[in-house]
């Protein structure tokens, strides 16, 4: 066992770019800073998004399934977990070729990893989440129709199917991902929020359609390694009250009381800040420690105690 | 560390199945014997094919690509590195599951695996593994003008991109492996032979597009995690001289002397199992220890000694 502190840190997937080339190039950016942690001392796990790069797959494989590739359809599970290899890959190459840059032996592996949500869990009542290609609203109810899936208007685009978003109630490899990290690995997981699976009366898993939200997998994953620290990385630097605003305030720290009231206030857009801060609420509410939000470039200095947004409870 | 006995069980792409139904009842199958092979007492690192996967991945992501789909063509190395998502995804939630039926606390979890070739491989200059879609000699010519990647009659089917099948050097996340089966796990690694990548002057990683033949890549594998055993599995229970002959002849054991006459007589196909064959005897003569070649459904009997062909010094 190590000394060092652990971090759990989430990435976003729009920061990976869903392109092969471009995603290769853009990793090497976000192995720099991930690698600049773990020199600096930290016990690093990685949590990512996949939104863009399960998107392009789902999207390829029901193009491929339905215009006459002759592949079969894909579940939307197996997109994921496809997915996790995909950058799970170009990710730990990427962090292993910056730790031999800088002399470091520390290794680097994606795991493959489960999230078990609950079959009763409100959410796939109410499949909210669009996923995959774009239809007109013929086709979508025509699918609709012939499947038994749930499809909706996403609004400007046209016609998509839409999934439930679940929260994450345990991650079936987590033991392992514990054995990596106390090993002084770099550990890649839950990729884009986890393959979501539900447990049978007998305990037996199997996937389901659904899309765990990352920050909430990435909550979960931090709370279960007992980790010293969240950091949620995003395209800005802090936290801001009237964002984009004449009156725009940046946040240097943020209580549990104070973040409710700003919830409420309707402060933080949802799907973009809200979801980053409710996870971050749950995860300082479940320990004694504090959530990060910055960004990438900026992760060394907030971590040192020189800007982020800190929340505490 | 464990006391326990560590075996590499090199399991064949043709076992598993590309359609995501078909595949989830396999490796219901492969579970079983697997978790028979852990409860008793064997600490099992797996290596598997990825034949027909990565085949429907990267025909899809082509297809796709190709034909109005709006999706990036995707790298081989890519498809690869999905499909160690997707099968090791199966495969993990399988052998997770008949653990639970039988009350282990055992642990299993898949690392995505990158397996470092020589860029002077011979194989470069001959490309001989056929992968993805089937063309005309027509569009075969004209995608390797475009492209300036290899394109080959694959007999009796049509024209198909090729690929070199290099030998593979050395496993980039072997320390993570065997930690992972030091603490007792059944770890599910180095799919469909690896993701090739090859290393340049600076120790830099980077894809390249072949394919390793996984039994190659298991007695790698079996070599550097010092395994006490290779067990190949296939679709027969013992190696045979005169196979579906008359006077077919099945083998209890074989020594390398033995094997290197029978291959030398043509005794084993090529792509079958003469392969296999050679990864038995290049584990063998770099270890002291045996291989053994048998089916998925006798290799606890196997095992015990009580069938299936072994290959010694």
């Amino acid at each position: 066992m190590s000394e060092k502190k652990r971090i759990v840190v989430a990435l976003g997937g729009n920061a990976l770019g869903s392109d092969p080339q471009k995603q290769l190039q853009l990793v090497r950016t976000t192995a720099e800073a991930i690698v600049d942690l773990a020199m600096d001392g930290y016990q690093v796990v990685i949590g990512h998004g996949n939104g863009p790069q399960v998107g392009m797959i789902n999207n390829a494989m029901t193009f491929s399934a339905q215009k006459g590739g002759e592949t079969p359809l894909m579940p939307f599970a197996e997109c994921g977990a496809m997915s996790q290899g995909y950058i799970g890959y170009h990710l730990q190459q990427a962090i292993g070729n910056e730790l031999k840059k800088r002399g470091s032996s520390i290794k680097c592996a994606t795991v493959v990893t489960q999230i078990v949500v609950d079959r009763q869990d409100p959410a796939f009542q109410h499949p909210t989440k669009p996923v995959g290609p774009i239809y007109t609203e013929e086709e979508g109810r025509r699918l609709m129709a012939e499947s038994g899936e749930a499809y909706a208007l996403d609004y400007g685009r046209g016609w998509r199917r839409v999934v439930a978003s679940p929260m994450p109630v345990r991650i079936e490899e987590l033991d392992l991902i514990r054995t990596l990290s106390d090993a002084g690995a770099i550990v890649i997981t839950i990729g884009g929020g986890g393959i979501p699976v539900v447990e049978d009366e007998n305990g037996q898993l199997h996937g389901v359609s659904a899309v765990i939200d990352k920050d909430n997998a990435s909550a979960r994953l931090a709370i279960d390694l007992n980790a010293d620290r969240l950091v949620i990385l995003t395209a800005v630097e802090k936290i801001s009250l009237n964002y984009k605003k004449p009156d725009q305030r940046d946040l240097d720290e943020l209580s549990v009381t104070q973040a409710q009231r700003y919830i409420d206030e309707g402060q933080f857009p949802p799907g973009s800040m809200l979801p980053k801060v409710k996870a971050c609420l749950k995860y300082v509410s479940e320990t004694d420690n504090t959530a990060l939000v910055t960004s990438l470039q900026k992760a060394r200095e907030a971590l040192a105690g020189k800007t982020g947004t800190v929340i505490r409870k």
